[in-house]
């Protein structure tokens, strides 16, 4: 009466315990773990001996004795293996080999136009990152690849959906082909997922709850609930940039509505207005040069767009609560004005229970954020229940 | 080097493996559930015979035989077990008495106004509720009851905060006093989370992400993310009601803020509005009068109060991407004009990607939604892995 598939994914739950349990760095015993997860002495020893096989376990140096022979302990490895990040952005292309712990063991950036297309761009992607791989095939073995895109993906197939600056890659295989080269699992998620993760992980790891706002040349959101990157019923949780709001009424969107957030408070939309003052400003680049400058009007309609972004922010947390605000992207990461705008907003906007401990903040990440977050996302996967039971059945 | 609690927790978590197995009402032998979880035999015999000695489990009659002896099949049994669901509204009380697979045994309600106070109020729920137990009490053991309350609650201590229409309510130890009297534990939360997990555990409880929002004489909205009840990092998630809007701009709220989303959308600022056109109409019941029988004005402003609650909920949309919007309270309730202004603005102003399979329907639960969704919240902790091994551990 019991599906065989269903049996399989439960024995490998309970014997994966072992692993999840030694993920948290401590050495254990043999005989620690048999009392910890209440499995058989036979099995957590053939568990323990299919973990050193594949290198995600090491023996640790024998702990004081307490008299009698000392047990050997174990403990969880990452050093072995590797996973590559590949931030893909609007003009730049970012990778980083970093292994299991996180540690970055080597990176390389170019100025590269995702408008460029897939085959350039990811034609890039595998030529650099194979060189990494050789540099380093000595000390680990790549895993897993993770991407970050700068636009919405299909969170089932990795392919990007619609993608306004992305031209030939609406439904590319993104997946498939980095697979085919580098022979790993590739995971492809939009950027303000990625550096949503990225942020969580590396700086805010203790709070639930974070929302991460990307404002750059569109503005976009990554929802962390329970810890988790939310995705919602469509994939398209966090698409903030294309809420009507009433400040742009009537302005048309790239997207192709009127009345769109990032309409009127995304980086074409702040260079316009500072166009019509006469200024020479022709997109982000030159808008975060002209703050930083300190040219007044510059200043002035960021944090104004500031000020936009956070109306709809004291709807987001209302709704849901958040410990952390943090604000990333270009013009987010140039100067406080963004970040000043949408604190006087929120502050005074939300009610005092909601933001009686909530910090806003600037992303901590900066440039690395996405990298980071994409590396984050693919340790991850490698390190899920299902990853470990598939490299234990490979070696076995 | 372990902590002592944790190796109990974990140990615990291993061997509840068995129970959380059978919830699902499939049959199994000792054996199967050995395979199944990876756990030694002796470990999953002693386990059954405690969750039979609690009478969680209950002993099923033979499957057909394959030759030899056939083993003992073992199934959950919720019926010996109840919950007790209490709703306590702005004008009633509602207590229902169900097993653990949710099946009402008896119920009663009374009109009673919240605003009586703790006393009056919960003096109510302990002497029916015994009365209900008593009646029963051959067949079911109560283990736990879940209270909705109309205001929020501090998750942590069960405790009301803040109730604008709970007067002697603040920071009553509602969970403690109940206890008291009735002698198990106590689960409280405020009416729109304890609906939004009723109509998701009764109706949608195939759909991840929910959003239940209430319009009665308040606003306020539960939410369900990846399936269970999202609270935020204050505990304030889905306070939807105290929103800034534009329509409100300098109305002055019950909460003494200007502008929020109830002081002009919900029952008392709707009958303020017909009131101001001759009409007499005092509260709530009336609108939901003057809409029944068709009263033009009333039925205007109802549907006008959906497109301002509508405007908020497309920033709800885009930001959670629920596959479900679920419009409950009184003035949801009466009629479908509420649900049409909301849909009109939603259906217009949200992305097409976050719409595309988005459903806004009216609740189906009404009037038994919240003692519905309590009684849901006290069995979910009955079942939960600490509830069943500290009945095991008070049996053993």
């Amino acid at each position: 009466m019991i599906d065989p598939r269903g049996q399989e994914a439960l024995t490998g739950a309970a014997q994966s315990e072992i692993f999840q349990i030694l993920r948290d760095g401590t050495p254990r015993t043999r005989s620690e773990l048999a009392t910890l997860t209440g499995l058989a002495r036979s099995t957590v020893a053939a568990r323990v001996d299919a973990l050193l096989r594949v290198n995600l376990l090491a023996p640790v140096a024998d702990a004081a004795s307490t008299g009698g022979r000392p047990s050997r302990q174990f403990a969880f490895d990452g050093t072995r293996h590797a996973v590559l990040g590949v931030d893909i952005g609007a003009t730049h292309v970012h990778l980083a080999l970093t292994d299991l712990h996180g540690t970055k063991l080597d990176d390389i950036q170019e100025e590269l136009a995702v408008a460029e297309g897939p085959d350039i761009i990811l034609g890039w992607v595998i030529e650099h990152g194979t060189r990494l791989l050789q540099q380093h095939s000595d000390r680990v073995t790549l895993r897993a690849v993770g991407v970050g895109l700068p636009g919405p993906v299909e969170h089932t197939t990795g392919r990007p959906v619609d993608p306004p600056i992305m031209p030939g890659w609406a439904n590319f295989d993104v997946p498939g082909v980095l697979r085919q080269s580098l022979g790993v699992p590739i995971y492809v998620d939009y950027d303000v997922n990625v550096m949503a993760l990225g942020e969580h992980h590396d700086y805010w790891s203790d709070v639930a709850d974070l929302l991460f706002v990307k404002v750059a040349s569109g503005i976009g959101a990554g929802v962390i609930v329970g810890g988790r990157v939310h995705r919602g019923a469509q994939g398209v949780a966090g698409d903030i940039g294309h809420i009507w709001v009433p400040e742009a009424d009537g302005v048309e969107c790239r997207c192709g509505s009127l009345g769109c957030l990032e309409a009127i408070a995304a980086g074409p939309a702040i260079a316009a207005k500072l166009r019509a003052r006469g200024a020479d400003v022709n997109g982000t680049a030159d808008i975060i040069a002209a703050v930083r400058r300190g040219d007044i009007d510059a200043v002035r309609e960021v944090r104004e767009a500031g000020r936009i972004i956070g109306r709809v922010l004291t709807t987001c947390v209302s709704l849901i609560n958040p410990a952390v605000i943090v604000l990333g992207g270009a013009l987010a990461n140039a100067g406080d004005h963004l970040l000043a705008g949408a604190r006087e907003v929120i502050y005074t906007r939300s009610t005092a229970l909601a933001t009686g401990s909530l910090q806003i903040v600037r992303s901590r990440g900066k440039q690395d954020a996405a990298v980071s977050g994409a590396s984050a996302m693919a340790i991850q996967h490698v390190l899920s229940v299902e990853s470990v039971e598939a490299m234990v059945r490979v070696d076995a």
